[in-house]
């Protein structure tokens, strides 16, 4: 199939950059040293590419990803990098599950709820998740207290994925770092679990990295000196032409927008509507003419769509279903059943 | 059911603002006046409530829109307002289908479809679609000459729809209408189609208004005198809290970022994670506490959630299938056979 038989708009995955991105993080942080993180694509047929190169420990941002990648066959073991409230859907799952947990009321939830294992997430700079680190131990103890598994700390220094000068991001990974591994010395444990694309080669705490991005790679990355390439982006097709500007069919709803407008190599980006993108272009466009558009931020972007197609230059040579998006049980679950009787 | 044992986030829709809407429109605009635009809630079951209400002719932006309303049996008369340059699964619809044209190859893509009716779409000021007024009635012939039916014009004055001051909107208004008017004279029948929640009031040339945002609403209408309610809110779980700020389980993921952030009443919203809210309270927060997040931005932010929770206080009455995303066709579709082959 051609890329020109496709709906649009539709993802595009380049193969050769793909492959390119994969193999050079498995060199980079072999096996268990990389902790692939599905919230970049949510997809378990990518998840299993980056397994076949010898990942088979994944982080998650969901209980629905953890769910999706245990019933993939990828469970060997699941992080859920994040906290969570009531646990009882990690608990049932078939699949080596570790939880993050940053206070009391997350303890009990995943004791509650089934889950063996868990990581003090520690807050190391993001305004977001995770203790206070010189609270890291005395949650390790509660933890244990209740019969859980302490496999050791995570903390995500989200704040300097996107640091552009290499010393200041140096500096403050070792600074995030540090508070990491004091935080680690009171827990104890094998795990030191952080970092992410921005960081891979520069976080030598970490025994492990979360990085997502890598594989599909963000354009906000692009100003770094790392070694992916992009490999993403959004098949469109003209449907009006004016003097001034024409008109595509990807919009607002097929594009992560939160890091702004998409851009289009040789035009400029006017704005998006619900279903259409104005642009105004450099050479000649006509009505019919398919163009390719580049979102701002990959990791919303994919979440609106269904599938990614994996293209060899204008051939579609396999396609990836985006399984892992939304956030109740996939089907078959009671919430689904639930709707079905409203209908 | 009651709210809080929904899995987060979740879509909530305040079951007696969705009532006042939807009945106060159908006062102001009864029955075929209105042709209530589906992209804003893509939702099968919120339509039909539009059509007990007599609205039995729709708007859509999607050919997935129009199989899904088709297949709902609200296929009485269905607009596509937007541009295709392949309209076979158009075409191939049990439904009446009437489709926006603007130029000579979405024409000919009309007739290639086998769809039989059209709009000639007008450019009556926005920089989107809709061909210059003055061509308008060369291409309903050219239209006519394809053997297809030209029921009338179509323009969006969208570039009015959040002018602040009514004596202004007004008068834009008017400039625009006048413009398709105009076009109307030269390409004749009996649809002028145009308007939406922003000047549904003071369109009064148009035969039929293409209101959608109403059903909901739109935080950005809020500073307009409109006589709808917000409907529309996230259910969001506290799951950390610091010092300083909290962080909720809903992030950009769940919500259309294109105007920004949402908000939370009571609260000062920092930023959106994938997945994760972080704010400031006014008053006490702890870990496990419910929010409502307020999204900017309606149409996006329902296009990434699975279904809509009815609700009446803290009791959800009803579930709501948003069954309407996406491009592809709908299960059993060509595509769909192909991704499930690939795996």
């Amino acid at each position: 199939m051609k890329i020109t038989d496709l709906q649009t708009p539709a993802v595009l995955v380049d193969a050769a950059a793909l492959d390119h991105n994969l193999d050079t993080m498995a060199a980079a942080l072999p096996g268990a040293r990389l902790r692939p993180h599905v919230k970049a694509h949510k997809c378990t047929a990518l998840a299993a590419r980056q397994a076949e190169r010898g990942h088979r420990h994944f982080t998650c941002a969901t209980i629905r990803e953890m769910e999706g990648m245990a019933a993939a066959g990828l469970g060997d073991d699941l992080l859920l990098a994040n906290e969570v409230l009531d646990a009882r859907r990690l608990g049932a799952l078939d699949a080596r599950v570790t939880v993050a947990v940053d206070s009391e009321a997350t303890i009990e939830a995943a004791a509650a709820g089934g889950v063996r294992e868990v990581l003090v997430d520690v807050n190391v700079g993001l305004p977001r998740c995770g203790c206070a680190p010189e609270d890291a131990g005395r949650l390790a103890d509660r933890a244990r207290s209740r019969g859980l598994e302490v496999r050791g700390v995570m903390g995500y220094e989200g704040h300097l994925m996107l640091q552009g000068e290499v010393a200041d991001r140096e500096r403050g990974v070792a600074e995030s770092m540090a508070k990491l591994v004091a935080a680690h010395r009171d827990v104890g444990g094998e795990v030191i679990s952080a970092g992410g694309t921005g960081t891979y080669a520069i976080n030598r705490a970490a025994t492990e990295i979360q990085a997502g991005s890598y594989a599909l790679m963000d354009t906000a990355y692009s100003a770094l000196e790392l070694p992916f390439r992009p490999a993403l982006s959004l098949l469109a097709r003209v449907i009006s032409v004016s003097p001034s500007f024409a008109v595509a069919d990807c919009g607002l709803k097929a594009l992560g927008m939160d890091h702004g407008n998409p851009t289009i190599d040789g035009a400029k980006v006017w704005f998006c509507s619900d279903e259409h993108i104005t642009f105004a272009a450099e050479g000649a466009v006509q009505v019919g003419d398919f163009v390719r558009v580049l979102p701002a931020h990959v990791d919303p972007t994919l979440a609106y769509h269904e599938r990614m197609h994996v293209v060899a230059g204008d051939e579609v040579i396999d396609v990836f279903e985006i399984d892992l998006r939304g956030w109740q049980a996939a089907e078959g679950g009671a919430q689904r059943g639930e709707a079905e009787r409203s209908r």
